[in-house]
């Protein structure tokens, strides 16, 4: 069986044996914003010489990508996402058939919330947590990333999602923003006194749109150097993440970037515990809605 | 007696008489940003045919300005800015004395914060209100803008400042982020409602970041047009300013832009009244300065 993960700026495919563990796996830049619509010829050049049929997740199931799902609603779980995937055939991948998961949507705040991709992962997460002996609270997860997700589970199912836009607004800020002009232009060397000082900055008075000039200001009285301003951002922008959630005593903590080190050290800082899932819980999510769909070849 | 207000990206000149009022006025772009460090070229096109000394307050007595003047430490008066005022004396600019004023540093939160140029505004709002009964009270001064500012005025001096980057953050989000694709390109006519709605759900949980989505997951869901989605961002930010201070029954605004209608908006949906100030105080401001200095000529 192949699954794929599709994103805007990545493409991930694997080859998984019968038991869903990972035979073989692909990468590639060519998220749905670099290929061009040119869908088939992508996705047949990095299937080639593996059989069967493909399940697909994340942005290429969006408007912007080869067909539009609507989202699930929440509460999700696995039969229900399996029962929405859609399928489609194409002549560029004769005798396959390609099955697209819908991504989530939450209504349990005033704005509805949504995710595409990362429902797998989630989906990945509760087949090991079920391993474990059952509990009646729900478990929160955190997805750092360029939009990180923030999701509950419970009782097999993702309950509610939210976006915060963490990481978007720290590549703006560094990159067009006045403080980008007090920043060295490479990121650097991590600083971690620096980054701790802007998570404990986070919980002062005055919310985040004031602890942003600070960096100007600081920096304006030699108090923090371009080479640390980065790292002061991020505990920043993170800690003012962290801290508009009401945290629980455990987040688990999904992902492959070095981002997953900041968020652990930060929620360390702030009293949470934390458990961490690597990325390719996407493949075992994706095996596990292809079961529950039944009737895939491969 | 001519005074300048020279910031980043705007410069205008007052010709007053002995009173102080405005006898003549001048604007241009050329603000530091523009004019490339032809200063003193820029001031004799400027105030060409007006004579006498010249005051100048804002950026153009900081680091990227014509000379640095270090920051006057609050709680900060007329007297104290006149007396830390530093003349220069130019060749294009034969037989006048140029006097800068400095801008001002708080220290009272644990993170520094500065003002150039909005200073001389303040005490020319100080010179209004000492026409008034006085009082123990302090006085909440706010000043939009790109970086708006809040000042504390108590026992005539200028006690606090803090700053809130919600109008630069504005630009950015409206321009480079993944909501600008959602937006009109034009920001077209203000919706009063959208930016209504924007800044009730600033009191909602889940903080900025987490609210920022939700332009988003609202235009996905065709809950919110690209026309209303920059008005709607506008409250969100702008409601986020507010909250995060603890307002006061009055909030006196300062400024030109029509900004001041959307603070004085939200000001008045969260429960605080409004005076409003033209922005020429500036003008007044360094009148009164120019008195307290003395020994100017004009």
């Amino acid at each position: 069986m192949i699954v794929v993960d599709w994103g805007t700026s990545s493409l991930r495919g694997y080859r998984l044996d019968a038991d869903g563990g990972i035979r073989d796996q692909r990468r590639s830049d060519q998220g749905i914003a670099a290929c061009q619509g040119r869908f088939a010829e992508t996705l047949a050049a990095l299937i080639d010489g593996w059989d069967g049929d493909v399940v697909l997740c994340g942005m290429i199931g969006s408007r912007n990508g080869w067909i539009e799902l609507p989202y699930a609603p929440c509460p999700a779980d696995a039969a229900a996402l399996a029962a929405a995937m859609q399928p489609l055939q194409d002549p560029a991948l004769p005798g396959r058939t390609l099955w697209f998961v819908p991504g989530v949507a939450s209504d349990a705040d005033a704005v509805p919330d949504v995710m595409r991709g990362e429902e797998t992962q989630l989906i990945g997460l509760l087949a090991l947590l079920a391993r474990e002996p059952p509990t009646a609270e729900a478990h929160h997860v955190c997805l750092p990333g360029t939009h990180s997700k923030w999701v509950t589970l419970q009782d097999g199912r993702i309950a509610s999602v939210a976006t915060m836009m963490t990481g978007e607004l720290y590549a703006l800020l560094r990159t067009h923003s006045l403080l980008a002009r007090l920043m060295d232009a490479d990121d650097g060397a991590f600083d971690a006194a620096a980054f701790d000082a802007g998570v404990q900055r986070s919980g002062d008075p005055g919310g985040l749109l004031h602890h942003l000039f600070g960096v100007r200001s600081l920096g304006l009285f030699e108090r923090l150097s371009g080479a640390a301003a980065p790292s002061y951002l991020s505990g920043l922008l993170i800690g003012h993440e962290l801290r508009a959630r009401a945290l629980p005593p455990v987040v688990h903590l999904v992902g492959g970037s070095g981002l997953l080190a900041r968020y652990a050290h930060a929620l360390a800082a702030l009293g949470s515990g934390v458990r961490t899932h690597p990325e390719d819980l996407a493949a075992r999510g994706l095996y596990r809605l292809a079961q529950q769909h039944g009737g895939l070849t491969g």
